[in-house]
């Protein structure tokens, strides 16, 4: 069973989670086996650290990270890999990966450009 | 003519902008005609005022801007609908309208929870 953890960076408006909690009904929906916990960097609830907590109690084999940001900058340079060191560390028997954000993924660059050239038409 | 203004928030690291120019690159590839500037709220240049400015200049009869934000918080919330108030009024001849931010796309919710879901099978 492979628990999913979207991770976001966080938000003080509430509202601001919606997107990612709507993605994350989609997953839902498709995968109902699969455990799957949103995850935030900063402002909001829960850490990463509870997320992986959280799958990991639901007996999740193996846990990938999707970091659901446009681009890469520090947060996921260099934050996030020290954050997923020490969470591999306190989970040695589950692995965890690591996908690439949003803005790396050809098709969802296609999909975004597809969009825009929609609505200009 | 229509013009395209891609809306993104900036960062220190260079590369951040990289996913921002695929897609402007895969867009310009589909619409030649149509001109097209990457903008940023902070950190990066051009700001808004520049790229609008550019776009007008280049003979746009109107212009969109779409914000490549996952989410929409206080930046696009509050910063810039008062931004777009000052640029429409510098330009009254160009109509400036604005798109929904990505996260708010249900197209575009789609395509991110399928590539999850890819991901994960």
């Amino acid at each position: 069973m492979h628990g999913i953890v979207l991770f976001a960076h966080g938000a003080r408006d509430p509202e601001w989670a919606r997107p990612f909690e709507a993605i994350r009904d989609r997953i839902r929906a498709s995968r109902p086996e699969c455990p799957i916990e949103l995850a935030y960097l900063e402002l909001m609830e829960p850490t990463l650290e509870k997320a992986i907590a959280t799958i990991v109690a639901n007996g999740a084999a193996a846990i990938t990270v999707f970091p659901l940001f446009m681009a890469q900058g520090g947060h996921l340079k260099q934050d996030l890999p020290k954050i997923l060191d020490i969470l591999r560390a306190q989970h040695p028997r589950v692995p965890i990966s690591l996908e690439a954000p949003v803005g790396e993924v050809p098709e969802l660059l296609d999909a975004i450009a597809g969009w825009v050239v929609g609505r200009v038409d």
